[in-house]
């Protein structure tokens, strides 16, 4: 009942995180509904992300400049390289404005189960770039996930024999988190890191 | 930090119901990140779309042929004329296969707070069409809320002096409702409306 080319439409749609087979078909109603205030915009939109935007060869950030300008900012301390599991967490690390160095996006998590190894990860080019004289600190900031450790643990150990100091990023409270609502494993981490006061 | 390439198509992706800004990120991030499989195929979805699919001008249905593939259809019974808010309540009544009859999309609701009045909604053209002498019923399947009822009951005083039986649809519980989650006003509904067994 629905033309093949809205029904092409939805299934793309539906391929987007956050949109399920029934918000996609309201997205594409939307869409169409809309076609000059939206529909057309975003096609035009996406044509030219897709033409402009590419990965950084540098740092696998995405952006329309080669390198990013996070990359060619001079104002960015090359000593600090901060590890990242995808540009999703490069981003969520921007928008905190606490951060002053440079990124190395892993573009994954190794995964025995997703046959994802560190060759996929680019570790060894990592490892490479770690060895560059002006880096001085290796912030791994992959998720607190047993994934997301494994691959700080791997990454740490190729990392042994570079002149850089390697960290991680501290587990705690959340701010703003109530104890009720936390999970065993952040209190006890929260509880051993405990500062004073 | 993000390019104005990246922040337009998470502003237009923001416009799309079931995105928030932060659900549009990231589904401007998969896009990018999948720039062959997915971006360019939905932009290139979203200009076809643009370009073929059309509003019906006898029903408001969307579709890439005009008439519509419903209104064009000479198996629809032509004495059947449904009424219903929106495409997307058409397409709901599509979905069940169980109405052969045509429609009338009214593309929106009367609403004295939003400015929608009988002419918005094309409410003299809709009764023009009921005076044809192949219709027989109008079945006024506007939503069941106070705007929707409003609306039918507007409809239904205009199509007073016509020679069809106006009807709509029926008041009751859920198939697979359980009383206990549904609201009173439908429960004293499905009591008066009850049947029997």
């Amino acid at each position: 009942m629905v033309g093949p080319e809205i029904e092409r439409l939805i299934q793309l749609l539906s391929r987007l995180p956050g949109l399920g087979p029934r918000s996609a078909r309201r997205a594409a109603l939307r869409l169409v509904e809309r076609r000059e205030s939206l529909l057309i915009p975003l096609a035009a939109a996406m044509a030219e992300a897709a033409d402009k935007v590419k990965t950084c060869p540098v740092c696998g950030n995405f952006d329309t400049v080669t390198p990013c300008a996070i990359c060619a900012d001079p104002r960015r301390d090359a000593s600090l390289l901060c590890v990242v599991e995808d540009v999703a967490a490069l981003w969520a690390m921007e928008r905190t404005g606490s951060f002053k160095g440079r990124y190395a996006v892993l573009g994954g998590l190794l995964s025995a189960l997703d046959g994802v190894g560190p060759e996929d990860l680019g570790i060894a080019r990592l490892v490479e770039r770690a060895r560059d004289a002006a880096v001085a600190e290796v912030i791994l900031a992959t998720p607190a996930t047993v994934e997301g450790q494994t691959t700080a643990h791997y990454i740490a150990d190729h990392l042994a024999d570079c002149a850089v100091s390697v960290t991680g990023l501290a587990h705690g409270v959340p701010v703003g988190g109530e104890l009720d609502h936390l999970d065993e494993g952040t209190i006890t981490a929260a509880l051993r890191a405990r500062r004073r006061f």
